[in-house]
């Protein structure tokens, strides 16, 4: 079979790339790069089922080519940076939104009729009960990453009810592992090399929202794509429990190994747009004979230290 | 005050108008005329407190001027032909989606804070239970035009949550009355007057929609606008009940006084993208204090002898 993933040179693309290749099909990777990096898909350098193609998304006539002869399309690609929104309003938009039609047109001309998309948690918004089961409504987002998201499922959904695709659509919890370019342990760990003694930490600290290993997140989609018989399957991907920001400051602290304060720049979110607390209902993914290897707080440590050791060898 | 519409020359936009006017406000109607026409202002010339300008809403910078002084934007402008999607894919996002984020953006750049916005009741999707409340979900629409106005409810739920916005979103039903450009009666209007003989009708005739005079519609608008105290408010707008397409034929045949046949072109919907069966809960509505004043038959009947009374004027 080929794939074709958007944003397959990015954090989770990487990784299902990865996965694509150990289940011996083939895969054609869309990225431009713009936080995506060539380096996580060296190791498949000399491979010749993996194939790259910088291009913009955002320009359907110079995307639309690479979509023929591909049988199945996973679209990662994104902004990845929910906080941008609030200064630059139309990256979302942009990146996302019409990125993702620019997929399914894509697609539509070339014949291609499976999508698997990475929507996002965020598209609930922040009245949701928690844990948040799919068929949760109305669906508010509050963001503008989260408006692109929930508008990336309308496409979807217009193209499976008007063109007869078929589509799996996931709403990711955090995700976090090797790889990661950005998120809360990211920037804790960049701002304990700039400031040891202090970590400085948006909102209260009291935040509380459900992580979820990359691992487990593309063994989840591998595991759900193809799977289900119905076109349009709609599932939350996350961990049953939650860890606090305060408590993810004290692992990477710990993990780290410096001997710094907390302080917190008060309020209950990290910025206008962020939403407190989450926590995705997974019993659907459970249902379907999946479960994460690992829980919220054990994936922020395993994440802390394989980024630290990304970091120190980066900057080697 | 200062109110500016979107599509203010349009169907159910220069019937606002008209409203904004009876209140005694001042009103900026913005209109590409691509489906709304001058005429349907024609009766406010001369009026210093309704100003009309031509612009392209595609077009941020030629946008984004015009909300300098307002204090309250209706966002209606729309591609109202849910078919065209089938062929044309890009319309909805450019016309609903991108025309959706430019004007509130352009509300932001001038310090415009409140908006309401006309979504419909296709959001919902075709899965969903009936009477459809607010809080169904998931809303999966399956028309490029119902995701573009997913996006737009998401966007603006963006623009809430991000920049302190404040938000009327109405979910509509089918919306009929005086000044329709489209729409089903419409349609069997001017097919009648081609071949008076037989009615083609697309489907079986058994779709079933709830529909609601334009003048309950702009009624309700105006009652629920303003008088909510929190940030979102997202309300369906509608009658209690539904009309056939086959009982439309029949109403329209009767209006028309033809003694046509009806053929119907078979399949459970209109088109690849119909929903078959719609009718929203109307118990927010109602709870709010406003009740229709027409049910859905009564509307379809009475926009029958209006719709052809306006195209005999025309043709006359």
């Amino acid at each position: 079979m080929q794939w074709l993933v958007t944003g397959g040179a990015g954090f989770i693309g990487s990784h299902l790339v990865d996965r694509i290749v150990d289940a011996g099909d083939s895969v054609k990777v869309l990225d431009d790069l713009s936080s995506g990096r060539l380096e996580f898909l060296a190791h498949h350098e000399g491979n010749e089922r993996v194939a790259f193609v910088k291009v913009d998304l955002r320009d359907l006539e110079a995307t639309a080519p690479h979509f023929e002869g591909v049988d199945r399309v996973v679209h990662l690609a994104a902004n990845p940076d929910i906080r941008l929104g609030t200064r630059v309003t139309d990256t979302d938009l942009q990146h996302g939104t019409v990125a993702t039609y620019n997929v399914l047109e894509s697609m539509r001309r070339h014949g291609v009729a499976e999508i698997a998309f990475a929507s996002s948690s965020v598209v609930y918004g922040e009245d949701a009960p928690l844990p948040t089961p799919e068929d949760h409504g109305p669906c508010i987002p509050i963001s503008l990453y989260g408006a692109s998201k929930a508008a990336g499922e309308g496409l979807i959904g217009a193209y499976v009810g008007t063109f007869g695709f078929r589509a799996w659509v996931f709403r990711f919890a955090n995700i976090i592992g090797a790889r990661g370019t950005h998120g809360v342990i990211f920037d804790f760990i960049h701002k304990l090399r700039a400031t040891p003694d202090n970590l400085e930490v948006l909102g209260d600290g009291r935040q509380e929202k459900s992580y979820m290993l990359v691992e487990d997140c593309v063994d989840a989609m591998m595991h759900i794509i193809g799977q289900h018989n119905v076109p349009f399957t709609l599932m939350n991907l996350g961990t049953e429990d939650t860890c606090s920001v305060r408590r993810i400051a004290e692992i990477v602290i710990d993990v780290v190994g410096v001997n710094a304060g907390i302080s917190y720049t008060g309020g209950d979110r990290g910025w206008a747009g962020d939403i407190p607390r989450a926590r995705l209902a997974i019993d659907r993914l459970v249902a379907s004979g999946f479960q994460p290897s690992a829980a919220s707080e054990a994936a922020v440590r395993q994440t802390a230290e394989l980024l630290l050791r990304e970091i120190l060898a980066e900057h080697d």
